[in-house]
């Protein structure tokens, strides 16, 4: 995997942005906050929920922060307005997380303030490696005014993550657990495909022993398996965790996971800045990359 | 790796001894004792601890035991002598176990003798299947006069291990729980790497759960993820059990270890005997033989 990835590292900025663009279409609803909710519509019609991703991060103007701060209020206000089963993610590089923290802070409490007045919630996203303690701060922060209307995600591939999980299950926090699509190196997260599963696996049935509702993100059959077999262990009812999927992406298995009884959140990224965010999930999909390039070297036949 | 492990045996004794050295430098910290102390201390500068292995094995004369033993008594001496967090481990071959059993014994005790009166230990390396019964005995028998002066070692691919661990278990004994690296016949040994690593997890839970204090010999990252669980599961202290690895392998690893608040342990080897030790490690890893059949080539250009 090491050698893939760093192919398709060295590859990708030599694509055409718009054969990438093409590649996305899948994985992003659109440019515009109208074309989210035509997914939205749909999603609902099939027997799902949707959590609505303003594409962009790694803001480094406080300006930029108030843009995206309008577009996520837009979308609550949408959201409220159609009766959708909605809520929001938000990327806190996005709202300034770098920029000052203080601004972060006053910009999620904005959203978090308007989420309250329509019984809506506000996820906080989880990024690499260098915005994990202040992402986690930043929610406990929030947290204390906002309760349970907040939520924070975090990444099994992390080897700190079992220890952020003390505070996160003494609080009863909501917690979208994944395994973690950056990069990172070696001494903060595991590599190894296996152990990321079983770190997944041990940290889900801490937080749902612990009584956290958990949001469980992941497309990993096999993490799917074992998530129900503890709902199963543990007997959970269908109202106390949520499995969630990205657009696009394991349709079969999200049908699956629908039909055996338990909710499903599929995520919906959208709006113009959609390039960090698919170039990401290209690196997650080698098999998709190859294809890319295939298409590109018959374009150029 | 079957066929992998073929080449490799086959392809190691045309490998100019030169060569080998040169690719062994890494694993091994020199020949005299002086070149071991100079690397324990720059690894007790590090935070690590350690422990000294005379490379030598498969003695067939009493006379050529007599030298090891003088040359472990130095050892053991020179450690006190510089206040070094350090022991001593010995293959029972390397003092006799072929050649005559009570000699043996007696020359093992001559060593705990010495570690008796400078509070350190001796531990008894495994070698392979032909010496496992008499090893455990050898131990035993030694355990009744010098107690937890004396350790051993268990390995998970035999088939037999969990069968030795009751009586283990039973006397509390202090163990080095490894993977096993001689090849063994399959009557005998696991050959497939994830039942090893999950006889290896059975073992050492078995293990923590008996109260052992535990050498966890691992430089795979799957076991170190394994054994940190079970360590968190069990609520361990640092001091009831430590990591192990050899010198100059997976250095990364062993700095997130130490990192993460356990101690750890490098099996430091020295001595003129390089060659048996240096081939069987070059087997346990493709990759590095690779690189000296290509620079064999190199130099035949």
């Amino acid at each position: 995997m090491g050698f893939i990835n760093r192919v398709i590292t060295n590859t990708l900025p030599l694509v055409p942005k718009g054969v990438i663009r093409h590649f996305s279409r899948k994985y992003i609803a659109g440019e515009a906050l109208e074309d989210a909710a035509r997914e939205m519509e749909s999603l609902k019609l099939a027997g799902f929920m949707a959590t609505l991703d303003v594409l962009g991060e790694d803001v480094t103007r406080a300006e930029e922060t108030e843009r995206a701060v309008d577009e996520y209020l837009a979308a609550l206000q949408l959201i409220a307005k159609r009766g959708l089963p909605a809520n929001i993610s938000i990327k806190p590089t996005q709202l300034g997380l770098k920029v000052d923290l203080d601004l972060c802070h006053k910009n999620f409490s904005r959203l978090c303030e308007e989420a309250q007045k329509h019984q809506n919630f506000v996820r906080l996203d989880m990024e690499d490696s260098s915005c994990t303690s202040e992402t986690l701060d930043l929610y406990f922060r929030l947290r204390e005014t906002f309760g349970d209307r907040v939520g924070v995600v975090i990444q099994a591939y992390l080897r700190r993550t079992h220890l952020d999980l003390d505070r996160l299950i003494d609080a009863k926090a909501n917690v979208r657990l994944c395994k973690g699509i950056y990069i990172e190196p070696p001494a903060l997260a595991f590599r190894d495909g296996s152990i990321v599963n079983r770190s997944y696996t041990h940290l889900l049935e801490r937080l749902l022993r612990g009584g956290c509702y958990v949001g469980i993100a992941t497309h990993d059959d096999k993490l799917v398996y074992e998530a129900e077999h503890l709902i199963r262990q543990l007997s959970l009812e269908p109202d106390q965790y949520e499995f969630q999927m990205l657009l696009g992406v394991q349709r079969q298995l999200r049908d699956v996971i629908l039909s055996n009884g338990h909710r499903l959140r599929v995520y919906i990224p959208y709006g113009r800045d959609w390039y960090a965010y698919s170039t990401r999930r290209l690196k997650e999909n080698p098999t998709l990359v190859s294809h890319i390039l295939k298409a590109m070297f018959r374009k150029d036949e």
